[in-house]
Order: structure tokens, then sequence, then C-alpha cells
């Protein structure tokens, strides 16, 4: 019987380092403890789960319990808790709540563990907060709950707290069911940092759709009837509501990890090395419970994105695969090479991306940062149809290198993010951005592809 | 009065270069000297045009006569026809056209020319090659006529000879009016050197929407009627045609250059060094009338794509904007760092893209290289729409680094060829791109997009 690998979680990082774990040995046992009954689903696809655009919840589902099982040898226990960790003894408590109720404990050794417990909603606490129909929306559960609410109770108003992803990702699907929205922001710009130009692309997709979003604006609390949120207070006025989608964050899931001694970072994020190791011996993290490394500023950061988890899963289930006389040599070990923070959502017709380090997060990090915004085609002019796309790129003065990117337009703007990302991973300064031969045909791109005009621009501008 | 810069033929490579002295020395006289009444237009639109996607011709006008007079202040002249080099006293013969006939000759002093003739089509000389309705497509003038052919005669039967970009644009764009059509390629792949995996996508899709093709099959010659072509006689059996289009290449448009003693390459275009100088000292070339350094190979191709010609232009121009003192250092001049080959292409919903060496041309250029071939999603898998995408990348046993990909796919796939172009750009092993932090939302990427599976797929066998 080989060493045993225990994985606490089983959505994208706790399945993907079991799976990896199980292809680098074989010969491991590996175990996956996750405490509700759903493993390894999208749960980016829950909005339009909600929204109807995704009709049957079963394609949400990635990996069934079935081929997790037989298919990848991963002995995956569902309704399973993990409630203590005891690094001393290398021992877990485990809650078994299969039948339900309280649940029978047992404990269970490991040689190596990786905690992959993932982020919970934030949750405001202001008077009316106990008010039904105030939602979260970060698993499964939380969706179905959205979702029945909707079809029993037939809601005309909705107000969504938080316009970040989720936000609006909610508001563009609630509005198709022609649920009215209103959007309340307390910064003064909608998905986190968003640069000038490209926030203004976004606002107006919005308000052309009638979303009503008020920025700068505090929720003070909820008022209602009968037990039910009728009202959202604000310091600009009350909200009518039939319902309420909270959504002000997400944070990293770290009590159990915590308890156990286990450091957290500055991010409020598990702390772990470039071999996704925390300070404790034969304890890895990775996905949303855990900091990650940002390749441009070099710094943890808590970036809870779908693939930054299934990559840092991979790492740290191929390292917890090493048994303890290989992980002593650093050669044996694979380090996660960071994340660019790279991120695309629709809202609506408009595609909006962003890679690396935004102008504010640029300056927060120590760099003389220079912007240019430019706006283009994402194909050829003459092509029938050739919506805008409004790029921002981000450099630093002194080495001319790309630190980031935004843009926001309609068909064919998303992917360009992706041709940014590589350009920022590979340290290129605008000048050979500017330069690199890209693809062009009509249908798709004009000739001078919107990220070369973006980088010849800021390229004049250094 | 400043120097004078004399740019020949005033298309995509010309008016770039002719823009860019200008911006680089506004006090240069810079002319243009462009034989057809046209500047500046978007070939790639021309079998679009045809097809009427794109409904009014003038839309594939990019800048206009006035534009580049007065907002560019470049003395444009169309009609004009270049008819000798003189090398010895940097001097052109030239045949002003402007009021038809023979036209006017007067001569014309250069300080520094380029080069931006273009390419010509290859025509067969076959028995019947004089026949009526074979028609070539290469310039806007040739467009015009098959426009103008099909709207009078009404035509049934197409056969297309040759089944490059050209030829299958055509394809879908006559199918779409209703013609039938017929492809006749003389080799066993479709679009030049198409990887096998590649190739079945884009076979299957011609043959979905009816269009028969024929490979390894050649053209013998063409019978008609009334000295309009009727039948395209092959050595395999005849095929009825009310017309034909021949579309089996095109070839740099070298003759000026060659009697005035410049020299060309290996690929029958003209020799230019890195700083896009021939071997005749204040004379340069750029677009598809030049060979340009292929980026992996480090070899002279000749790639006749629209960004090559607009890059190549402004490296061309922008180093003819010197004077001889300043040229005489070579810090001063600016190096086109060369293509990719980067090309994309629509075949009715098949998007296909192509960057760096085939397999055949990797061996060709002395390397061991290996491919591997992946079919993923576009979209994340519960996405309503999730069209498949084929992905061939190619790279070298030894290095591990990427050195070419093909692929073709549905809505979502072409764009995907710019972020590979930018990891060969900057020189990534498959690992490297395996790794890469790439943008993920349902409605445009799985999580792991299908450029990192293939990556980490050719990784495995490398």
């Amino acid at each position: 019987m080989g060493e045993t690998v225990v994985v606490i979680g089983g959505n994208a990082a706790g399945m993907s380092a079991a799976s990896q774990a199980k292809r680098k040995n074989k010969d491991l046992n590996v175990v996956v403890l996750e405490k509700s009954p759903f493993i390894s689903y999208g749960e980016c696809g829950l909005p339009y789960y909600i929204g109807g655009v995704i009709k049957e919840s079963r394609k949400l589902f990635v990996l069934s319990l079935e081929d997790a099982r037989n298919k990848r040898g991963i002995d995956v226990r569902i309704n399973h808790e993990v409630v203590k960790i005891d690094t001393k003894k290398k021992m877990l408590e485990v809650l078994n709540r299969e039948k339900g109720g309280n649940g029978e404990g047992y404990s269970l050794i490991y040689d190596r563990l990786v905690i992959a417990t993932g982020a919970k909603s934030v949750r405001l606490k202001l008077p009316g907060s106990e008010l039904e129909n105030i939602f979260h929306l970060k698993f499964f559960e939380d969706a179905e709950k959205i979702k029945e609410f909707i079809s029993l109770q037939k809601p005309r108003k909705a107000v969504i707290v938080g316009a970040g992803y989720i936000g609006l990702e909610m508001t563009e699907n609630l509005k198709e069911l022609g649920i009215d929205v209103t959007v309340v922001e307390m910064l003064p710009t909608v998905m986190g940092d968003t640069e000038n130009d490209i926030h203004s692309v976004i606002l107006e997709e919005l308000e052309k759709r009638g979303v009503k979003v008020l920025l700068e604006t505090s929720v003070k609390g909820f008022s209602g009837k009968g037990g039910k949120v009728t009202k959202v207070l604000t310091d600009k006025g009350d909200l009518d509501a039939d319902f309420v989608i909270e959504s002000v964050g997400i944070v990293p899931e770290t009590s159990l990890a915590e308890s156990a001694g286990i450091e957290t970072g500055s991010r409020r994020g598990i702390a772990i090395d470039k071999y996704m190791r925390t300070n404790v011996e034969n304890i890895f993290a990775a996905g949303d419970c855990a900091e990650i490394r940002h390749i441009v500023s070099g710094q943890p950061v808590f970036i809870p994105l779908a693939l930054n988890a299934n990559r840092g899963g991979r790492y740290a289930g191929g390292n917890a695969a090493l048994s303890s006389e290989e992980a002593a040599d650093e050669k044996n070990l694979t380090a996660f090479p960071g994340t660019l923070g790279s991120a695309v959502a629709k809202i609506f017709s408009v595609e909006v991306g962003k890679v690396g380090l935004s102008l504010k997060a640029a300056a927060a990090s120590g760099f003389d940062a220079v912007t240019a915004t430019v706006r283009a085609r994402t194909k050829a002019g003459y092509w029938p149809d050739h919506p805008p796309v409004t790029i921002t790129l981000i450099a630093e003065r002194k080495t001319r290198k790309l630190l980031g990117a935004q843009l926001a337009g309609g068909g064919g703007s998303a992917l360009r993010i992706d041709t940014i990302a590589v350009s920022i991973a590979a340290g290129m300064t605008v000048d050979t951005v500017g330069e690199l031969d890209l693809a062009y045909a009509p249908p798709f791109a004009p000739s001078w592809d919107p990220v070369l005009i973006a980088a010849n621009v800021l390229a004049k501008k250094l």
C-alpha cells in the first residue's frame, strides 16, 4: 500500500490536485473529502444556469463521481466535512454526513495534505440582513435557491449589491428573464479596478440595456414586510426590491487551516511558496483559499479564478505526490509560475477583458507606469459587422515593458486579452508587441490588429 | 526643399512606406507612382465584394487620394507607370496615363526609392487558356470583371483551379450566390501546406456545403464554344464550367526591378536585408514584391500577406526617409523583425489559422520536429454553443520550442492563432506555453484553453 495524500475540497483546485497526484504516482492512496454533495462543477456557469442560458444543471458538472472514482482511481467522499487538522499526528477529524444528521465522526491519517477549501461569499451584517430573499451566489446550492425563488415567486424587481463580475453577470441574466435590475456599488467603478475608458464602455452598455447603476453608493440596511425584503436602504435613498443578490466579494475559506496553525498572508489567503507549500510540513494549499504570486508585481495576490485554481491544484497535487525523500530535493518539485489575473467576462454584448496590473495596482507596486487607450475595430473596416473595441495598455516608463491591459468591446474583443497575456508573460516591451506578426483576415481582424495599434500608440507616449 | 523619396506602387506596402517616410521627416518630398487608378485598398476583401457580403466597393478603399495628398502630404500620382529605373542617374522614366492612350513620358529624379510593385497572378499557359471567362483575382479591376460577369451572365457552374486562400474564399462566396462550385487542386492538400488533422476539418466543411474538391488533379487545358470556356480538362476527366477562376498562386512582380539590376532571391522576390535595402544603394523594397525573413527558420520567404506588406512598408519608408549621412550609421536604421506567416481565413463556418512552420517546412529547415494534435472546445462545455477546434502544434524535439501551429474549428477558433504567434515570437517552449495564464469565461473559453491543452499534450510527447 502506498502513502496517503488527502485533499480537502472537491472542486476545481481539489480535484485537479487529486488527479495530478494520482497521475504522478498511481500507487498513492488519494482521498478527496468534500463537505457538499457536489464535486467539480463550473461555478462560473451559475449565473447562466439561473438565467436559463444553460438549461440543465448536469451540464455544469465537469467530472462525475463515478469517473473520478473509477477512471481516475480517486477515493472521493462527498458529504464529508473535515472539522480539524492535527498537524502533529498528521491526522484529520472528519464528519461523514452521507446519512444526514450530525454525521458520523472518524479520523484519517495523511502523509501529505492539500487544502483546497475555496472561498466564501462576504455577507454584509446590516440592519435587516436577516430578512428573507437576500441571496448570495457562490455554490451550486445558492444557484438552485435563486432559481427556485424566481420560478415560484416571479419577482419583478431585483437589487444587486456589488458590481463585480458575478454581480454584472447576474444583472444580465436577470434582465434577460425580464426582471428590472438596479445595481448598487460602493466604489466609483464597476468590475473592481477598471480603467476610465473601459469603464465608460461597460456603463454605456448597462445603460443601453436599461440597467440602473448607482456608483459610490453605500447600502445601509434592508427593510421588509412579513420577514421578506422589500427595500434596500442606501445613502442615496431607498430602492424597491422583490429580492436582493448580495455579491460584495468573496474571501478565502481559511478557518480550518488557521485553527491548525497554518499561516495566512496579507491578502487573507493561506500563505504558500512557489511549490504550493504552507508553513506546515507536508501541507500544501491551492485554489481560492490560497494566495498566489502575481507574475508582474511578484507580490502575493488573491485572484480567485478558475484557471488559477486548476493550475494551482495541479502543482500542489504533483508536489504532494512526492515522497519526503523525493521532496527534500527541490529539483523534484515543480514551481507554479504565478498568475497574470487574466480574466474575461460578457456583459450583454460587450466583452470585457483584463490582464496584469491596472494603473492603480502598478503604482501601488512601485512602477512608474504610463497608459494609452485606443478605440479600434475587431474586424476589417469594410467587413459588414466590425464592432469597436477599446483597449487600455499599461507599461513601465523606464523598461517600456507591458504591465497590464484592459479592454471592452463588441464580438471578437475578448480573446485579444490572451494575445496581451502572452506578451506580458514573455516580458515584452510595447515596442516588441507593436511589431508582432498577428493574423489578419477581414472577418477576424483589421490588418493592424487593435493590440498592435494600442502598442504602437503607447510606444510613442513612452 | 527637402530630398525626394519615390515609392513605386500605391497599395499596402507603398502607401505605408510613403506615410512613414513623411511621418519621419515632413520636409521630404514623397512621391507615390501607382500605375492603376487605385491606391490603398483591401485586396483581402475582394472575394467578399464579389459575393455581395461587402456591398459597396468604396468600403474597400482604406485611404482616399484626397486624404493621402492633403492630410498626409504625399504627392500621389495614379495612372503613372514607371517603365525604367536608372540606378546610376537615380532617375525614373514614368508614363503618365492620366489622360489615357499611351501616356506622356517624363523623368523623375529620386534620392531614395522604395519598390512596392506587389505581386501578380500566375497564369497557366495551356491549350484553351485564351478562352473567355477564365478569370484571375488579384486586383480591384479583376473583381469588377468577375462581379459584372456574374451579374450579367448568371452562370450556374464554376470551376476553381487552385485551392489556396483565394480559391477557397471564392468558393464560399460563389456558393453563397447559388453557383455550383468544383475545386481542382494539383496538390494533395487545400490551402497549401496543411497538416492532416486540420485538412480533414476543412475538407469536411467543404463537403458539407456541397463543394466538390478534386485533389491531386492536374488541369490539362480548357475547351469552349464560341470563344468562351465550357469545360476544364483534367487528368481525371472533364468538368463543365460556365466560368473558371484560376487561382494558382501569385508571384512577386519584379520585372522592373530586375531590368535595373536589382537582385532577386531564391523565392523569386527582390532580395533585401533586414533594413529593407536591396543590393542597389538607396533602393529599398517592401511588400509582396520582396522576400522577407522568417522569424523561426531565419530563411528568406515569400509570404504575401497584408500585415507583412504594411509592416515592411513602414520599415522601408522609415529607413528611406533618412539622409545618406544618417543612414551611414546603422543605429539610425530600424530592422524589420521578420514574419511568422500568421494567417487566418474563414471557410464557410470554419475558421482556419496558421502560424510559423508546418511540419514539412520545419523538416526542410533542418528541425527535428514533433507534432501533437488535440480536438478541444472553443467555449466551456456547458455553454450552449461550444464548437470544436482542432489544433496541431509543432515543436523542436531538442529545445522543446514551439515552431508552428495550425488550427481549424468553429466560431472563436481563429484568434487563438495570435496567442500561439506571440508564444513563438517569444521563443517559448511548449512547457511554458502550457503554463500560460489565459483568460477564461464560459462564453469565450473552457477553463483550460485549447492552446494550453495542446501545449500540455505536446509537452508529454517530447
